[in-house]
């Protein structure tokens, strides 16, 4: 164990940067990173707020952050394809590699993942981490940290957008204009979709969204989504609908929205079960896919930044040195429309 | 028009055998069928007994009978592919040809389809039917009339099976063993599982299930599904579920029963929106698929019924003489639990 | 029959703008079509050339061209989905609706499809065309007569995109940078793929493909394409390859650019039947999808166009009067490497 | 190591019973295997009569044997799923698991498997091995050890049948009734064909397979594969194609075969580079898959056979002592049709 500046969620609505013990042992097959760049990501946000997200409750004194990108300082024995130096990013998921999910390639749904800032686990908000190498990727010369930190939110999208099965020229409804939403949309779109619907009741979000080629916003204050995908399918529906805002409300009419033979792809998680017209779904043979985070995304989305085909630097909305990091924290509460990301950058 | 002896529907709760006029007319593509054969189904004696299912109402006289199979005795112009005197089952639904879903291949959810014995479409219990003969397959020789006119029941569960994208080996649970669970645990062997853990109260309903190599019965009054899925599966979970009870309670543990990345096919439609736990389905990735009727599934089914590798006989539980088809719907009525099928026969 | 100027091949070699009798019957279902734009095609110059393609022998005087856009000057008994003045593009190829494969959504593999300039059927570079409703597609305001007339070879590569199955950020390879492996390697980046490694001979149809976001040229004088698509992909290999130049040299080595689990697309078509390295194809598990021309494309193609996330005007190359149509084709049979797509626009 | 006595191929026509070293060190993770029954493969007999299989030679001595049953009689450290007495099956292919295949769950294409029986990796034509529990299968109890042993060759038809992505009811040829080609028509059968027409030259080996019900034998000196298989299907064509027979004669006409949007599964390799008519194949948008190995079969096979939907006893045609193990790769060199599966038998 090494002593570490770090910011560490004391409890509910206590955050502290200071120092903290953490393992800095570079065993077979891990490499040691030196962070460089974490974005605040909603989850860390709702630990702060509420101590807890459904079975994961804060207990003790845990480090915040999981969205990390940093460099190389030291590689562990067996590792080839990093040396030091290497910009890099991380999956904040660790698999066990033999567990019957992880064999199949669904090492997400494998109940024994670790996750940074889940509790009991810590996250990255401190100078250095070690990490499997084999979650560790490369990020190309002209993929900058900033954007290496939002591979893992985009990997959600990803997820996403891989589980929806995307025939190139689809049509896609995005229900929530938040930072997944967001990501979702953009994924969509990366993925094969020809046009994304964007419906949320945020004028600042859509337009953001709407700054990407493909984005038709909905103001849903404005306009009935249903008559609205109505009339941009000639009455037919939409391939896929992402369901991205975690409403309840938005299951009572979801199945207006998919064509027949349609998808929904649920991302957004509303806290209570939520009914669903089994009725509607079945006269069309609607398909729903659910995603737990991502598997096999990361190589994915860093080819499509470093291609230009994904460009999400215009959703980092401010970033925050170090030092700031419980005020990048109280921005991020205060939710405003306009921010997608905030972002904090380690001290050299 | 012509006038035929048939089953009428007069309205709810009243049936009556009587000379009705019907279309007699074999137009180009069209063929003209001696019924032989015809299975009473769920969905006819709802109509029996509740005048509707959902938006569909009994407001005028209306045949009934849609499991049905005969003899071909004309045949219209340009059909090339029957012949008078060829034995044959028919498909109750007849698509636009020409609308989108047809063209991509998904007549089924066509909105234009007519279904026999859908009001206001007259059924065929009634000795005559002329029909599109691209709905019309020919039986080998060694499938009998009774089993013909089980094509149509077997075809639901065909279109569960095919849904699932079944993986050979698979296990599968199917909760409820009414006919259409039975029939879709066959499919569902004779598509690919290894298994099928067919799960209801009734225990005459789950012996009759359990004559078929591979299905596991379990009764929910003695067992608990959930556990016995667990034991049964090494704590895994199932492959597939296909939920064939339309009980909205199935919904509230449903997601307890497949393994990670596993799937449900929703066939049993409660009445009510059914609420479901979105949460536990997306840590487990699980897609759920719903369908509707069947399509493609008539020639499949024949085959499976031809080569001797699915078996429906031992289903049919008796067989009623023309002129006593009002006893047949009255016993249908009773829903004796050791009844599976009852069909009726009609004069030669 | 209504006598019509258009260009006609009379036999092999010989061309000539003249007048021909041709069918003007708008019958129900069908639309006639005033013919804006036509796009000079590789098989329209083979068939001049060659006077044949495959078992297709020009017998007959037979009016060219096949990729075209118009105005609707007349509707047919029951259309509803089109109107007089609206802009529109036509699928060459009428499948019969009633056939096995058309109603199992796969009309393009229907043995019955007639096609445009496929003898003895005739094409449209003439005034007028009266086509079924179905396979007549409304262009939106913002997509051009001459984008509309690049939405049938453009459906070429959409349909190797889909086939490909492409998962979101993929890495595509794709031999062969002529007008088709270039609509292929657009189609497979809008489809979802990062990059596309785009391997010819000519330099001037590399740089041509090389100004889309997401295309790596590799010219294989220089380079050898198997180290390429290595050094690429950190030895790993190409997620899908698109075999786009026909060449039975290109099947030597292809086993070696996919990945393990990887897939080939197969476009181009040799002359001869191609030998195929089984063994290591099968030590990677490599799978095999084959394309003919394309089904469902047209309305995805055109959504792709209307969102702006395909731009296909920079290959347009030159654009001909209808009176120089001779002139077109000849400029055709040159193959500038610099040349992708030559249109041929009609009289007002 | 361990001095223990096994069944050694020296060199190339040189097999003999005597001691040699092998390793019985039982690490984390593995459990140590007392053999009862293992199965003569043709892989094995093909190193005894040839010395090698393509690339791998056999240079220094090496034991035969990879398709075993036996009982646990240690566990390593951290084993939970395997105890001392159980009965098992081994896969003999042990992936890295940390390799980008094995992660993705295509352990099987993973390029650094080791494989029982493969040059320079040792068999298990001996009384005990040590093998890792993940790939050790508990046999249920009404599954004998002498099925168990069949495991192995059934994992290839299932991979054949997997790849397949059979439709419930679908229709396959297999060409080749060999014993792979009759463990494939097997698998396809059980993974959801309704028929499996299956051709060779050899009378006895058709027997054999058309006691499996759903098998339609053709012999092809007497039949015309073609022509019977459109018979059989209406001239449509069968939609999977599975070609066992290794041989490349069978790919000059196997592409009339397979029905309109059809499959062929390749699973017989055959020598040479075998040339294909692309131009048919994509006339009919052939798809072609092609098998190696086997991943993730083992739990599905047993569960086959543990529900009694596959019985391979009747195809397990002698079985041998272990000291008569030279005998019984003499047997097999002589290839009797009538043979499908020698074993032999362990000593207790």
């Amino acid at each position: 164990m090494t002593k570490a500046q770090a910011l560490v969620l004391e409890r509910q609505h206590e955050l502290k940067l200071r120092e903290i013990d953490l393992p800095m042992d570079v065993g077979p097959g891990m490499v040691k990173i030196k962070i460089h760049t974490v974005g605040v990501c909603g989850s860390d946000v709702h630990y702060y707020t509420h101590g807890r997200i459904g079975p994961f409750v804060v207990n003790a004194p845990m480090v915040l952050g999981h969205e990390a990108a940093g460099t190389v300082v030291e590689v562990g024995q067996g590792v080839t394809h990093l040396k030091v130096g290497d910009r890099v990013c991380m999956e904040p998921g660790i698999p066990d590699p033999n567990s019957r999910a992880s064999r199949l390639g669904m090492y997400n749904v494998d109940p024994a993942v670790t996750f940074w800032a889940t509790p009991p686990i810590h996250g990255v908000l401190t100078p250095y981490v070690v990490h499997p190498a084999n979650y560790t990727f490369k990020l190309p010369d002209n993929v900058s940290f900033a954007e290496g930190a939002m591979v893992e939110p985009f990997a959600v999208g990803m997820q996403a957008a891989t589980k929806a099965r995307i025939t190139p020229g689809d049509t896609a409804v995005v229900l929530g204009a938040g930072p997944i939403g967001t990501m979702v949309a953009i994924a969509a779109l990366a993925g094969g979709c020809a046009r994304a619907i964007v419906a949320d009741l945020a004028q600042p979000k859509l337009d953001i969204a709407a700054r990407y080629q493909g984005v038709i916003p909905v103001n849903i204050r404005e306009k009935n989504i249903v008559s609205e995908v109505k009339r941009l399918t000639d009455d037919w529906g939409a391939d896929i609908v992402f369901e991205c805002s975690g409403s309840p409300k938005a299951w009572e009419t979801i199945m207006d929205l998919p064509r027949p033979g349609g998808t929904i792809v649920v991302v957004g998680l509303p806290v209570e079960p939520a009914a669903f017209d089994i009725a509607t779904a079945s006269t069309k043979e609607i398909r729903i896919e659910t995603v737990f985070r991502y598997a096999h995304q990361y190589d994915r989305a860093i080819a499509l930044f470093a291609s230009g085909r994904v460009d999400l630097k215009p959703l980092i909305s401010e970033t925050f040195a170090f030092e700031d990091s419980v005020a990048a924290f109280d921005r991020a509460v205060e939710a405003r429309p306009s921010d997608v990301k905030l972002q904090i950058r380690m001290p050299d």
